[in-house]
């Protein structure tokens, strides 16, 4: 267990949103939220996986919806206490932990939120190891854990909550209120028992991300180069360097869609890059040929400061470097492809591990 | 109060949909749904207004959807019950009486279902004197009454509750959940006590569906008129007979829309009627003049039998005779026609009472 200050929040948030991938949402909204909670509350216990009591229920609490839609329409802990709450009435039984459902710039940070509003600590984990579009694409759904009872609330002071025969009709259900609600909302939602978390949640995710916003800002400090450290502490590869060139992107039916083109610099030169994403970046092919896909970690990051480079922010002229990163091999079995594996965005090529 | 057995269940759905102004379900199917529900666990009582304690916790159950899917996604007790048993569980206290929320041949019906399996009284009353697509057009809205704490269930399993800032959100938020749970749903809603019902009901609309129901067979079997029998029971005006020569329908966004024009038949040969429906009926002209619209009531009728004719049956070639009639007089208000009246619906045209 150690406490974690406000003074955490931007290294942090900056590592989240790298394994956020593209989505996850905006760092920068994500750490200004738990900066002002972890201030107004003092800071939030955040503790191993190991010393989570095996009876311990812990809650999750995120942002559901399209990135594109919460830089306009900014997330608030109101509506995530109450989803947290709404939950925990339909429970029965108090809250004893949150945690992150996945890595990503603001989902990342809600949790703290949470935890500082509500004095709960918070599990060093996640659930992905990175973030994913759909709900249902959670690792304790491989192992058979519900998502429902599931809580979503809206900055008006709209509740809703679902109890669905499957996780992908939470998903489906969840993701038309959200749509209803303007695209987003705070969703409190896979209830746990610590031995569940223990068992089906990635450990460490939270330091990892530290690690990763505090390597990068020191690589960049020292003039040394950003990219590659974050890349050497993914354990994944840096595998283009180029100039957006072409951006499309739409937001519809509660995500944000679209692709963007590289043309290469400097080793890259004459060479172009495209990825896809649906809130995250789902596949990357270098002069038309796949070089990773989904559930591998797909990262964009500016090449001179490391900062991660959220779809919502892709613009034309941006110099970014492009890394790709094992997932959690728990996402590489037959089940976590089927998952999230390439097919189920559409894709009909075989996934090709990095 | 009164028994109520499977055998009144043929009259009641019948004048119910004729109240149902073209919406409210399916009298054949709803008739199905109440009278195996009755001839299983026996009869219900029927109880007046005046007989409900004023502490009475009083449950409406009802379907909310497209009735044009409703004929082909039948609707069950098993979702109504668990609609209510939701709605009870959020409320935490015993649901004491059912009620109708609007007239209709399914959403007249349900409220027995609901009542035959659990053991309660139905209360002689509905929410409207008719029915209408949005369940915010409520009389009990017009007084203070909350939709919400609302529950829908669908047929899979799924459940929702829904705490709204008004009954506005409730219904979108209803709305797009039933479209994603297929276009229909059991839902369970604006639970009021015995006082409110007193007083933001309309009393002993169940008794006039029977009469209504009673009125028109009997006048088709003894080669009366029956369109003119239920004219009289209206309170109403005949204003066409003729024969559906066009319709147009489609099913989007959890209604049907759509109008039907009519050639017209004896008196009114040479003549041209046209309606335009929203799950009901709401705008009636003659020769391009309007005749009446919303609030009030426009009752499609089968010529020669005096059988309603709901929306979605609306077909080329049928005789039928339209039939209006004044609403309850609270609708007329101000406040009333603000909520329901042809502005709501687009119309620019003033309300001109039948």
């Amino acid at each position: 267990m150690r406490e974690i200050t406000a003074d955490h929040m931007k290294d942090m948030a900056r590592g989240a949103a790298v394994l956020g991938t593209g989505g996850g949402g905006d760092p920068y909204i994500g750490r200004l939220l738990a900066q002002q909670a972890l201030e107004r509350n003092g800071p939030v216990s955040l503790v191993d996986v190991d010393e989570v009591p095996d009876d311990a229920l812990v809650v999750p609490t995120a942002f559901m919806g399209a990135p594109t839609v919460m830089v306009e329409k900014l997330p608030s802990g109101e509506e995530t206490i109450r989803a947290l709450r709404a939950l925990e009435e339909l429970l029965g039984r108090p809250v004893t932990h949150t945690v992150s459902i996945e890595a990503g710039g603001v989902n990342s940070m809600i949790p703290f939120v949470a935890a500082a509003e509500l004095g709960l600590p918070l599990i060093d984990a996640d659930g992905m190891g990175r973030a994913f579009p759909e709900l249902q694409m959670l690792l304790p759904t491989l192992g058979g854990i519900r998502a429902t009872p599931m809580a979503l609330a809206d900055e008006r002071g709209n509740d809703l909550t679902l109890r669905t025969v499957d996780n992908a009709w939470a998903e489906r259900l969840a993701r038309s209120a959200t749509v209803e609600m303007g695209c987003s909302a705070a969703v409190s939602l896979y209830a746990l028992t610590g031995a569940q978390v223990k068992e089906h949640m990635v450990r460490g995710t939270m330091t990892l991300c530290e690690r990763l916003g505090t390597t990068i800002r020191e690589a960049a400090r020292s003039h040394a180069d950003p990219v590659q450290a974050a890349t050497d502490v993914l354990g994944g590869r840096r595998v283009f360097t180029g100039k957006i060139v072409d951006v499309r992107r739409g937001t519809a039916a509660g995500f944000v869609r679209g692709d963007a083109v590289l043309d290469g610099l400097d080793e890259d030169t004459g060479h172009s890059l495209e990825f896809a994403f649906q809130n995250e970046n789902l596949v990357v092919r270098r002069d038309g040929e796949i070089l990773a896909s989904v559930p591998d970690l797909i990262c964009v990051l500016d090449t001179d400061t490391g900062e991660p480079v959220t779809t919502e922010f892709l613009r034309y002229g941006l110099r970014v470097s492009v890394v790709v990163a094992p997932c959690d091999p728990r996402w590489r079995t037959p089940e976590g492809l089927a998952l999230a594996g390439p097919g189920v965005f559409g894709y009909d090529h075989p996934y090709v591990p990095v």
